[in-house]
């Protein structure tokens, strides 16, 4: 299954690369950016949106979907494209992030290294069978094997799929981060075996001949010799896309090392995923070292409070602001999006200012364009040998 | 400017007719409904879905623009229609009626009699010269005159504007609601006067030669004898359309009762609005006694609360109710709008029970296009001289 990703284009200059990723639900073209609809909806955003901002795939979350509406919904529906009415290609994660964030908080705050909480571990226990937590919903205790995991990723009928792993946080010891490390690499191991053993089984109830392709996770924390470990290990074996996960420090320096210490050892031909990053600055690092896909709920979570993406300001601009209370120019000249392009930043801010919805449905629609038009020209600068000049343009204009 | 409203059918046997209102931007065929779009948006909802969803007008209020983000605004776009993005025709009230809401509470509770909460007169003092109330922003004093409603509206620039009224409670007395109408009355005239000395003005402000026509209201709450007093009054001065205000009594045969009344007195060459009904029998019953516009925030508020309209039961169906979970039906078969019509009832029962916003967004589309839907099939009884068959159906049909 590993032809299921073609390498197009090198970088002269660096590992950055176009590829293209095939799925029964059409092509990705990498790098590409990979939207969170954790619920099985982008949030506010219909499907002919996404597809008039030029999206290619989106992500849902097998933590959240097996609680509600649960695997048997969604698999009467023939699957997440159907239930969705996305018909483009989709990702589920393996519902590791979102358990152990009962662990730990905000496990993007805590792998990014901002955390100090003390460990809430009552709503998670952890064993070498799996995950044990409480449905947010009702309070149930939920039990989450390995083999549990694949066996809902094949009802949700996603594309890409991933192992379960144990999302290691920023701040344990070494010697936590070192035993979660081979604790994920036994899950990984029984996903394999799982998946290799439950075509058949999904091919019936999916009812589809869509090939599903599973993704192993490189965890490690910010230690060398422990990532060399696990990329060796996730490398060794045959999954047909790799990612890296966990911990990736407490610095933006920190995950740059990472992102170029890992990608100098895995295996170049398989795709390779970044989970959870999508900073401006930390993809162009990302592409460069040549990984090919990124998700992030970024985008449009501050979407939803009022900030505009922008390559000229890393945390994009709050329209919010007062400032905007007077702007009459447009959303963005160079925006193509018919349906939001025509609209003020004024129009905006005031939408923002009376709690109105339709303020954060413009800002989404918005940023999921900004970020498909930001990774095309990624792609076009690869293609003319310009990417590293590029990068190195956009890093020198970003301002704070 | 009578010009404006051109009768095309008359029902042989009621008061039901087809018409078409014309104004600067675009055409519209009676009866038609008119959304409400309180602060220059329908909450949730792009032009672009509206168009999609065959809508011909919407609505906004005065009172909530005056104040967020103020009549500067929206005159440096030129008026609300090039602020909203939406091109169609729009419709401004005057601000009476959210003014009174400040002291009765929910007037449309009070309007339709179910309020009996002790009046809260305090946020609102009413004099000769006008209205004065506290900004729900910020608690500043601000005062709104007919003169002042007048001009804002010209600024904000809609093709229906309104008369400045005190929108009449139910639970007030014979004698205060005869001041009131009174009081409206001399009102009214000022708005018409600031309205006819204004034109230029509004020219110059917005840069239009669009026209603006002005609808009178009529009051007289539950009184025959005051509705006839306030139709002939209304009808002798120089509105271009008329309007149905204040109380229509305890019962909605009370209210049909009012819409019978009224219109067999008022000018028919006039169009006729009703201010702030939507029930589907309500509607049957003013199309029959010859009313052309009416307007609502039902359909997309309640939308909001997960139910979708239908012509079989009068509440709608509440799809957040557990026995959508497993049905697998598309929303409406009937239903032609692409973004939403392949959606299953399922779904959505899925979002809406997951908070998620695109359960609002969807059921609003779909009960926007369900009210246009309904129109249309209204007009077209009517052009079949089938309207009264049409109207007995319906309403044998609906359950309670």
């Amino acid at each position: 299954m590993s032809s299921f990703f073609e390498i197009l284009k090198k970088s002269p200059n660096s590992n950055a690369r176009i590829g293209k990723i095939i799925t029964n639900h059409g092509e990705i073209s990498t790098p590409a950016f990979i939207f969170c609809g954790t619920k099985a909806t982008i949030k506010s955003i219909l499907p002919e949106q996404l597809y008039s901002a030029n999206t290619q795939i989106i992500l849902s979350n097998t933590y959240h979907l097996m609680l509600q509406p649960g695997p048997d919904i969604v698999a009467k529906n023939k699957g997440l494209q159907n239930f969705t009415q996305w018909k483009g290609p989709m990702m589920t994660d393996s519902g590791g992030y979102q358990i152990f964030s009962l662990g730990y908080g905000s496990v993007s705050e805590e792998i990014k290294g901002k955390n100090t909480n003390i460990k809430r571990k009552s709503l998670i226990k952890i064993s070498e069978e799996g995950a044990s937590f409480r449905n947010y919903l009702n309070g149930d205790r939920v039990f989450l094997s390995p083999e549990r995991s694949i066996e809902l990723q094949r009802y949700f009928g996603a594309d890409l799929i991933f192992v379960l792993d144990e999302c290691t946080p920023f701040n344990v010891s070494k010697k936590y981060t070192e035993n979660s490390m081979h604790l994920s690499h036994r899950w990984a191991k029984r996903c394999l075996k799982s998946f290799n053993s439950s075509f058949d089984t999904f091919e019936k109830n999916s009812g589809s001949s869509g090939i599903q392709s599973l993704y192993g996770i490189i965890q490690g924390g910010v230690y060398e010799d422990l990532r060399k470990v696990a990329c060796e290990e996730t490398c060794s074996q045959g999954y047909d896309g790799l990612a890296i996960g966990g911990s990736l420090g407490g610095t933006k320096d920190q995950m740059h090392e990472i992102f170029s210490f890992c990608e100098n050892i895995v295996d170049k031909k398989k795709p390779m995923h970044v989970l959870g990053i999508g900073g401006i600055d930390d993809i162009l690092h990302g592409v460069s070292c040549g990984y090919d896909t990124f998700d992030c709920v970024s985008p449009t979570r501050i979407a939803r409070h009022g900030i505009m993406l922008s390559k000229s300001k890393i945390k994009g601009f709050n329209l919010n602001n007062s400032k905007f209370k007077d702007d009459h120019s447009c959303i963005d000249e160079d925006c193509i999006v018919p349906e939001i392009n025509k609209f003020t930043k004024s129009y905006i801010h005031h939408l923002l200012k009376s709690n109105e919805i339709l303020g954060m449905v413009i800002l989404s629609i918005y940023n999921i364009w900004f970020m498909n038009n930001f990774f095309q020209e990624i792609r076009n600068k690869i293609q003319q040998d310009q990417f590293e000049n590029y990068k190195k343009e956009i890093l020198s204009q970003l301002s704070k």
